[in-house]
């Protein structure tokens, strides 16, 4: 027999990532030279590097000189990477991650003028925009250098700093997506100051989360400073992402970055979060529905008795103070038939058994792999209740 | 100032793959356990894994009843994974990377048949459909578990073990596409026997390059096996795809596998043929275009004093015995112009300077930075007239 000749062959190899997150202010100012050393320090010779810059438009409604900000700062520069004629200004949000006609239209200009797989996309702007072009580097020659500039607590402290991109397709949330590192990141505190107060607030969510299973420390300084970061305090914000976009990316580098397994243990309270926007048609911002999805599996984690109610307590409280809503009314909607099927969507989603994040304590994580359907309804009928 | 108090935060990380190619023989045979017991081995507690299966349309006229030979595979499988109620069937070639419809009714099966991240795509065909395929596996959940099974000599000893997808785009070939190994591959002999013999021939272009740049024994063993080649062995050709696949993948594995930089040693004699390919509509055959590209920069490497006499004789020799024509009017057509292009446009594929593999023996590649166009032109015309 023919297959009895020829033993399989078997490759096993690593692929090496490396990316740095620079905290800086006003990046494009004349005197900022945190950028400008970055591309220096990426020249070699013999090459010729080009540059695609794509702007979130609302951020030209507080910074309407922006696009000239950026013309002048790249003037000097033309040695080290030349930017392409035209700076493309795309409406962000959730909306340029669902129109397949604005994926379209980075794809062309990255053929248009003629980016490859040395030069550069520098996407500047909040979640939505960083996925949306992030997805177009990963894809366009089988992948572009990608430079994020995130501009909203939640890119700074989270998905901007993360190994994630993606799009919606026929309304499906990211289901065309892949992991692809950036080359770079930097977050630009300035950027925050002109952020409204809900974005300013659910960009603190993720904070709150990774703190709760992972570090008690930080969750401690939260509370001390949860007044202070309500109102509005740049230098304890700036604090907040730093810290969170630290524990953030160790967890990626040392754990498991492109997702192999099933275990997600970042998606604490995001089960119900993700069905919360869906629910909502996407009104409540992710942070705000993983403050209620997080409050949801603090309760849930409680009436098991793995939290400690003290520790409950000062959960909730820290979500309340921080400016949070703990319920909604969709959670109960059709005798919560749409909730539970949410944990359904989620097992789905992670394509094995079931497994949901719930607390010990704070700090203290511990997956389980079954939800009791009548312990999860009272925990939500308090929350109604109460909150 | 703000960006004094926070420290970059720098990411290193190294992402592990695996997987590996298997040698059967009719494959889907209810006696061939190669298949099935991958499936058996990658049970887990608790999941049910799905499989989407898409056919080379053009494998069903030597193959009628492959589709129910499929079926009836997967039938005692059920407990490990479970065929979706439809096979794809899609006509393959180059034609299937080029029209979106095609790809989007491949991303709407997997969203129909709710392939997760730890369910299946099985393709089945030669390298078109394995890209295309490859390409909807890799951006579908960022990334679903991909099974290949090759059914050309070029896809079994070069495209379908690495880990390369792409579909084209606006005429672009491989405009969209990204790194994402496999995680298992079989290489079914049998599929070769009914390639008609511009197929059957061409597949062995790769292998021949693999063995000019890093490897003598093996081009000694082409050379004595030229005339059994030719005449379809199928023992002989085994051998020629599992030492092929043996050299291609080891490369892939020990060197740089998401190209992250410049060099690209496995692309001798491919810069012309990509450009050959386009100027002749793929009206010739990938392995065709390379070897005539083999034939021109052994040719030119002969003419820069890079390569002896000898060898460049046996090579142009053995390029000739295996069946392949060394020489394309394409390559003359406007005063060479097209063909010096072809020189610029790799030079911007690569996206740096330009990197040409030449041979300094047989089995010992040297890249080199510039092409002297008149010795190109000579070497040219010294094919059209001598072969």
């Amino acid at each position: 027999m023919i297959e009895d000749s020829f033993p399989p062959l078997n490759s096993t190899f690593l692929v090496p990532f490396r990316y740095t997150v620079h905290f800086t202010k006003d990046i494009f100012s004349p005197t900022n030279h945190c950028l400008s050393e970055f591309f220096v320090s990426e020249k070699k010779e013999g090459s010729t590097k080009k540059a695609l810059v794509v702007i979130d438009q609302g951020l030209l409604v507080h910074n309407p000189d922006l696009v000239s900000k950026v013309r002048s700062y790249f003037k000097g520069l033309d040695s080290f990477v030349q930017l392409t004629e035209d700076i493309m200004v795309i409406p962000g949000g959730e909306d340029c991650k669902n129109d397949p006609k604005v994926w379209e239209s980075l794809v062309d200009a990255v053929d248009r003028y003629g980016i490859d797989r040395h030069s550069y996309i520098i996407a500047v702007g909040g979640g939505a925009i960083l996925d949306l072009v992030g997805y177009v580097a990963a894809i366009s020659h089988r992948g572009i250098r990608l430079v994020r500039i995130p501009t909203t607590v939640l890119s700074q402290n989270d998905s901007g700093v993360g190994v994630k991109n993606g799009i919606n397709y026929q309304g499906k949330k990211n289901f065309l997506g892949s992991f692809a590192p950036p080359v770079a990141v930097f977050n630009d505190l300035l950027f925050l100051e002109s952020l409204d107060d809900r974005d300013w607030r659910s960009g603190m969510a993720e904070a709150i989360k990774v703190a709760l299973i992972k570090d008690k420390d930080f969750f401690l300084w939260i509370e001390s400073n949860a007044e202070a970061l309500r109102n509005r305090d740049l230098e304890k914000m700036s604090y907040l992402v730093h810290t969170c976009a630290k524990l953030h990316m160790d967890h990626i580098a040392k754990g498991d970055p492109f997702e192999f397994g099933s275990s997600r243990p970042l998606d604490f309270g995001h089960w119900a979060a993700h069905k919360l926007e869906y629910l909502t048609n996407f009104s409540l911002r992710h942070g705000e529905a993983v403050a209620i999805g997080m409050a949801l599996d603090s309760e849930y984690s409680f009436r098991i008795q793995f939290l400690p109610e003290g520790d409950r307590n000062r959960i909730l409280s820290l979500l309340k103070e921080i400016g949070f809503s703990l319920y909604h009314p969709k959670l109960s909607e059709g005798e919560k038939k749409n909730l539970y099927l949410g944990l359904q969507e989620f097992r789905e989603h992670l394509g094995g058994k079931l497994t949901i994040m719930l607390l010990h304590g704070i700090g203290i994580a511990k997956e389980v792999h079954e939800i009791d359907l009548k312990t999860l309804s009272s925990a939500v009928d308090f929350l109604e209740e109460n909150l």
